[in-house]
């Protein structure tokens, strides 16, 4: 198949840029000192080829993930880095032989993990992102209690997702140092062998953790491609060019708000100027206007939320499709 | 089946106000006049609610929209509002006896459509929105190639979505009155019987077009919510209070960037003022805080990119989930 066999909108990946991505990070962050999060691409199959280069462990962002991967046949040790009240379907995972974490921060969540048969848990601690987490100090009497329940705490996680849009790297350094700061007082009173923090922005930065968190670093976005890091842009959203309007000097493609999230902003073509996105359609100009039936790329401002658009990701070497792999983790 | 019952995020339709939304419509605009958007909700089951009402077709914004109409055995008239440079989908369908009207703008969309075995189509003429539609003085000539080539040209569409963000009605029925003397005189160039255009924004003001193109009335959004509109806000995202955070003053629920769209801003949800969202989270703040493990509803900005999150919709009778809906018109 090739690229131009492809119905449009489509999510394509380069795969030399994929394979770049993988094996920087895979040098980089070697073995378990990078737990990568799934919640990115949303692909069992990707995440076969993130564990094929060392991690014994991934990070998940909901239960469907979790779910996913085990019934995609992945062995390893599965984070979930979120909290939830009904951990029915992680227990029954578990009594299956899946291997899970379960973060907590908080008594009811603590209960849920118990009530649900989950048996090993982390402490999700708040290192200054408006979100999940228990107060650092508080850490220690939580873990305390899930301990006497019978549970198995294997350590904290901190999630600094507020130093992650920073752009300037030695702020996001800084930040970084601060948020961890806490993390390793809440990892001392908590015990347990895992720090698990981070993200793609600070993966080279974060230098307290045990282990990285990173999940963007896959495909990358243009919201990530503004900071000086080591990753390529490999995914773009394949479009085509479905009418043109010499007179007012723009063009639309078949790719819109349904193909892509907004949240990060306008998505970016290469050349043009994108002047707004209606459901299925994008309007932009650039000096030489397309003509109808041209393809064209757009590269999304927030990759997670766009991936979750699709059901499927073609592998593209060059012009030709080398590989189609579900989006088999989507929905809750 | 309890709402309590329901795993979060989740679509949730108050019946009610759902049945009070179809039948304002279908009494506004009986019969023919309203050809309802599917695009709003991607549900054929729904479809099948709209057209038990009065109207004869439907609109669509993608061949997979009309692809799953069919295939959900739903009879009636597709018009396939959106240019295609590969109708072969929509030949096989219309070969199998269903019924396509399809949007064409120029040479090459015109060509798609004979080549692909469509015999019907419409003529998209651009009214102001700065997207696909061909001009209005030359909407004729076109029609006059379609119908030597053994087309029929069954009339025009044209799309005022430049004037539905418009608040003030007074505005909005200004701009739709000039948007429609454009798509008048190129129907009268064009011939043929359809003069499809509108939206919910502006159902009741639109008087030139013979049927109105309206989808979002359906379910409603927070965007369509502040103009005075006879629809009630039908579906919410109900979600899991799965963190909270008293000395800061903020909740944390478990619907994120992954369960609404963005592109018109932060959900609202009553008495709160939300934050921030991640992907899988939206932090807010209220006077009275809510506890770990209650559920909140929250009011999407925009509807149509929100549900195409989903897989399905729960219709609701005040606490009991009297059906689900598969959202079974996703993808392309």
């Amino acid at each position: 198949v090739k690229v131009t066999d492809l119905a449009t909108p489509a999510l394509v990946v380069d795969a030399a840029a994929l394979e770049h991505n993988l094996s920087v990070m895979a040098e980089a962050l070697p073995g378990t000192r990078l737990r990568p999060h799934v919640k990115a691409h949303k692909c069992s199959e990707l995440a076969k080829e993130q564990l094929r280069r060392g991690p014994a462990g991934l990070t998940c962002s909901t239960i469907r993930e979790v779910d996913g991967l085990v019934a995609a046949g992945i062995k390893g040790e599965f984070l979930l880095a979120n909290e939830v009240l009904d951990a029915t379907r992680l227990g029954e995972l578990v009594a299956g032989g899946a291997s899970i974490l379960l973060a907590v921060d908080s008594e009811e969540t603590l209960t849920a993990a118990i009530d649900g048969g989950v048996r090993q848990i982390v402490l999700d601690v708040n290192v200054g992102l408006p979100r999940c987490g228990i107060a650092p100090q508080k850490a220690g009497a939580l873990a305390y209690k899930a301990r006497k329940a019978g549970l198995d705490v294997r350590g904290v996680m901190g999630y600094e997702g507020h130093v992650t849009a920073m752009e300037v790297t030695k702020d996001r350094q800084a930040a970084t140092a601060t948020a961890m700061e806490l993390l390793a007082t809440a990892a001392a009173d908590v015990g347990g062998e895992i720090i698990s923090a981070g993200a793609t922005a600070n993966f080279h930065l974060n230098t307290v953790a045990t282990e990285i968190q990173a999940g963007s670093y896959v495909f990358m976005d243009s919201a990530y491609g503004r900071m000086d890091l080591p990753f390529r842009q490999a995914l773009h959203i394949l479009a085509t060019v479905i009418s043109v309007n010499p007179r007012q000097g723009y063009a639309v493609a078949d790719a819109g708000l349904k193909a892509m999230a907004m949240d990060h902003g306008n998505p970016e073509i290469d050349g043009s100027k994108v002047w707004f996105l209606s459901d299925e359609h994008t309007t932009f100009s650039s000096e030489e206007l397309p003509v109808v039936g041209d393809r064209i790329r757009l590269t999304p401002g927030h990759i997670d939320p766009t991936v979750a658009y699709h059901d499927r990701i073609h592998i593209l070497e060059g012009d030709r499709v080398v590989d189609t792999w579900p989006v088999d983790l989507r929905g809750w």
